[in-house]
């Protein structure tokens, strides 16, 4: 096969030759071609012709076509299964990678959808008050950067790495340029060629570069865009200092291998069961990937007096690792990506050994990209600083004795920023001490247990949900995070201006804009019908102390503030006021219409404050205004398709004082159905 | 005066004294000494001797000693007003620079205190869910950085440069060193001098360097430290990329001067208020600190057919603008910073004159420093690239004719990155378009109209609940915004483990995580003996036919799912269901205990959702939890002394289905008052 660039809508089939070789065999697997490409061109071919079309539509949207995406990958994965052998995996790598690449796009696709606005753009958190009566306010809005999004690939996660970064990048409306790494990136092209086949990205969103190195793509961006890049430190911060990307303020996230530790805590004996999962752990991540894992434990923290007994164990659980050909069922660990990762690694651990003893070091006997696992054991490690600095990218870990519990935090700390840590103890209050230690220089802690270890998802996995990236030498960056990865690739701005202003520019009700009283009741409305800023002004009810009475006795709330005339003379109220609750259900029964109609149930209230108290003699009158609506569905052939509306509620009383304010949520019938058909996870 | 520097706890009295002179007379105001400093031990010394004390404080601790140190400072601004005058700044200038200053940080302070955790550390959103049986979750948890933040600061707010970013930076928990510009350094001198002379900062948490350039103080930074600079973009690029802030991946934030546009919409007349807002605007934004503000209105973009209109009124309006010794009350606009920037001033002046008319350039009739306004006309600004470029740092604007809307957002957005931008218009579907065209090329962006204009708090100033920072030539970075500010100084860390686990290492329950019952009714505990993770499990209560009749009744609530056993058949759930109003007051019923106690009234809940319904016959159980707590307090001399508790509620059927999941929001009385007299704002 030919590795093929994507640029402008065309694959470029001319062009200098490369052969891509199998990991474990050596032998040619693909060609790929390097064509004579015009970056400016694809830069700008990315933002006139992507961009606009994908910020027509809304994240909801970009984040639908990200979930098809995905099912449509994962209809073809067993081809990439396939594929991903020669880069040296076993079944069990190709899973983190290939499914767990689409898996992370679904999550980000699924996250966007429940936490961000249902239009282009974000609109971020409350409104801000900035005047005393109200005719001036602020508004954070998140919306998609101008530019082209620039993703620069490790070798290690051909198809994860293009994932984790183009869903959140497209779902955010901003186009993509994929320079992989050319190791493995047979294995990226596949995909990436599946994804144009699929049509479902409006064209000029994704562009493909086949390149050893990316040419001069830098010098042509501009303050718009964003690069993301995964890889060697050295290159990530040649590329950072770019003088193109200085000059521009180009936003770059920098994520870097970093020298990960896990630590055992003083608290576990070898009968405890929490030894073996720390076993366990740090013999998969030498493994897993064959080590090449930017969050493999390259530094394996123990107590001083339990070294001899780690160092056995892990020995004993490496030996029964068998090495081999990846495609065998039997093989537990491939070759290194190439024969000459495996001579980096080589020489990164020759450089180790200068300062460590060697604990286990099994020959070799396969082919030239392959290596056994390495173990290394440095006796003094406070002292040693090139094992805290120095990595070697495949199956090892140094192991690292401590003698007290500061000792171990400083050795965790001492590589200056990591990717991840982990931490296995029994003890919660250790547990607090080393995670409280070791948080600043860690993008990402875990700490396991009995409890926890059958359903961990491991040292070595970055989760869609969680932020991916650390400080320091792992590169300062911060990549998924949920939602949070497609606001990196946003801009954030501050509106400010009068609350009917932002509505009409937002499409989302702040409170203090003008409303408009609905023709008919809104509850008679179907979703499509519905506009924020439409508003139901209620009837007034006024309380009575026989209301007051009810309400407790139906309730079986007999708090002294609503029911004893005495106590509640001594308190904040100084009088008999009714339940807050009986509050909500009267506004409710001010609100709701008795008859069937599109809004089908209430589902849920958030930020709800009471303000002031109601008496008996009090008069109340509600507001409900819609502020808000998403689209959601079930299935293609749910028997309801609908729409969640999101409605402020204004309760006020006879002085026109605010006595409670609050949102509600309702499904609210839809008139057409989508055209899509999916299956939306349930609301948590 | 000396203007001395301070480090390691020690005021430095010897060093080469440079004069530095009064904007107004020329006449020194005081000296500044340069000693030679140990930079690398001012870093060492922040990060062992600050450091380590604040992180010992939770954040609504540090918050208050902000507060207090505002307050301490509020009270003596009567002396900074009288330095501020030889800055050149009118009376209304040093509002801005030390009133504003202050009251950012009062801003910072109180948004942090409501919207952070009272805990060292902030744990961020919701707790992440990765597995099915929950034994094993996720949480966001930000944690102070173990380094120094270093803060260089403009000419150009003395005070509130150094309030802006030293806030957020303490209330993080990080020390800070400060270097202001040395222009004005007198004026942020006198107010660090008082910082530090009120000992309300811990020692070595705030340090100052009275020095020309900074020194080699960017070559000892690591990668926990931080660096802020607000400045030229020129040096802000070169201190970006230095060697050691690449080398480290020191986070660095670059807010720089931009070339901030005002439009005038197309729909306003001369005879409408927006016109004269837009006039009105665009000549403080000139006048006001003699138009040496970052955010300045530089270009100011009207349509064609307007531009003689435009110029005509504000040649009128410039022309009244009394220019003079800023102490004398008449003065409307002082001179210049300093000679020298008066001399720089001109210079790019001339720059710009050479590719645009004059409209207004009356003579200068006073001192080396001074300048009169300056109104500059481009007539084909989508040609001339320099007037979008070209920053002359004084009182002027270019007026640019446009052509249509389009043309408006192009002009804008040719600065390739602003502060900020605004637009005059009474039409909001024009606002709509422009503000949505522009929003990608800005950090802040304004909509006037003569709704908002009365209580605008204008173009030119950053307001500490909203970000502060613009893409490409401002910069790239962000500031301020309310609670994303001290977040900034902080090290974002996903936690991984079980949730009793994480409720151990947080002190804040995690949903899943161990509970332990009460030993006695929580409602009856002070808020100082209750602890994340206690719990109380109520009684139950069988839900009957009648209850739902009785609730419609007294609530008023008929709709037909809870009323028409017809209409509920056709329903999504089938059959007659309890109100959810209802199920929320019985739980209440069942939690809330009689009695007069510590817990005094449940102010509010938050995400509520009714996960399952109840019919008739369903058996109803609630648990509550106490989540976390947050001190709260009006005044020292308050009747109750008290703090808000959050408790997870939920509530779970017969068959152990969770049927609702809620937060409620307590205050609860405490055993003992703080040891602090404020007075807090109210919840809103």
């Amino acid at each position: 096969m030919k590795v093929l660039s994507y640029t402008e809508g065309q694959w470029h089939k001319e062009g200098k030759e490369t052969d891509l070789v199998s990991a474990v065999t050596g032998d040619p697997v693909a060609q790929m071609v390097e064509a004579d490409l015009d970056y400016k061109a694809a830069c700008e071919y990315a933002r006139q012709t992507g961009g606009p079309v994908l910020r027509e539509m809304s994240i909801h949207e970009r984040a639908f076509k990200i979930k098809f995406m995905g099912q449509y990958l994962m209809e073809r994965k067993k081809k990439y299964y396939e594929l991903s052998t020669h880069t040296g995996a076993t079944k069990k790598d190709s899973w983190i990678d290939i499914d767990g690449g689409i898996i992370t796009a679904f999550l980000i696709s699924s996250k966007s959808r429940r936490n961000l606005t249902d239009r282009p753009y974000h609109v971020e958190g409350d409104h801000e008050r900035m005047s005393r009566k109200g005719t001036f306010v602020g508004q954070h809005v998140c919306v998609p950067r101008h530019g082209v999004a620039v993703h620069i690939n490790a070798f290690n996660f051909p198809v994860w790495g293009m994932l984790e970064k183009m869903a959140p990048a497209i779902i955010a409306g901003m186009p993509v340029i994929v320079k992989p790494s050319p190791t493995g990136s047979f294995l990226a092209y596949e995909v990436f060629k599946d994804i144009i086949e699929s049509g479902l990205l409006p064209e000029g969103s994704v562009q493909f570069i086949a390149a050893d190195k990316p040419g001069d793509l830098l010098d042509h961006l501009i303050s718009q865009d964003v690069v993301a890049f995964t890889g060697s430190a050295t290159t990530g911060k040649k590329l950072k200092a770019h003088p193109n990307i200085i000059a521009n303020n180009v936003r770059f996230n920098l994520e870097a291998d970093s020298l990960n530790a896990s630590i055992l805590g003083s608290d576990v004996t070898p009968v405890m069961p929490e030894f073996d999962l720390f076993i366990d752990e740090v013999a998969e991540e030498m493994t897993v990937k064959t080590g090449q894992k930017c969050t493999a434990i390259r530094r394996t923290i123990v107590p001083k007096e339990l070294t001899e007994e780690v160092i056995e164990a892990l020995k004993q659980r490496l030996e029964k690792t068998s090495v081999g050909d990846p495609s065998k069922k039997e093989t537990q660990m491939g070759p290194l990506a190439s024969s000459l990762q495996a001579e980096r690694f080589n020489e990164q651990l020759q450089q180790l050994t200068e300062v460590t003893d060697t604990a286990y070091a099994p020959t070799n006997g396969h082919g030239d990209a392959f290596s056994a696992p390495r173990l290394l054991v440095c006796h003094k490690p406070m002292q040693v600083d090139e094992v805290h600095k120095l990595e070697a990218f495949g199956p090892m870990t140094t192991v690292m004795p401590y003698e007290s519990t500061k000792e171990a935090i400083a050795l965790a700390n001492k590589a200056d920023g990591s990717l991840v840590g982990s931490l296995f103890t029994a003890d919660d209050s250790l547990a607090r001490e080393i995670t409280m230690g070791c948080a600043p220089y860690h993008g990402r802690f875990m700490v396991i247990n009995r409890n926890s270890a059958e359903e961990s998802t491991g040292h070595g996995s970055p989760i869609g949900s969680l932020v991916h990236g650390g400080p320091g030498h792992a590169g300062g960056g911060e990549e998924l995070g949920g939602a949070r990865a497609v606001l990196h690739n946003m801009q954030r701005v501050a509106l400010q201006g009068s609350p009917t202003t932002l509505t009409n520019i937002t499409k989302q009700y702040i409170k203090g804009a003008e409303t408009r009283e609905s023709e008919k009741h809104p509850f008679q409305k179907y979703f499509e019908d519905l506009e924020p800023g439409e508003s139901l002004t209620t009837d007034k009810r006024t309380v009575n102390e026989q209301d007051i009475e009810d309400f407790a006795e139906l309730s079986g709330d007999h708090f002294y503030a609503h029911t004893d005339p005495k106590a509640a003379a001594r308190s904040l109220f100084g009088k008999i006021v009714a339940h807050g609750y009986f509050v909500l259900s009267a506004t409710a029964g001010l609100f709701v219409h008795p008859d069937e109609g599109p809004v089908m149930l209430n589902y849920g209230l958030e930020n709800l404050r009471f303000l002031a108290p109601v008496a008996p003699g009090d008069t109340i009158q509600a507001k409900l205004i819609v502020k808000r609506k998403n689209v959601r569905q079930k299935k293609a052939d749910d028997k309801f398709p609908f729409g969640v509306v999101y409605w402020d509620v204004e309760v006020t009383n006879q002085n026109e004082e605010m006595v409670a304010e609050y949102t509600i949520l309702t499904l609210v019938k839809r008139r057409n159905r989508l055209d899509i058909d999916i299956f939306e996870e349930e609301e948590n």
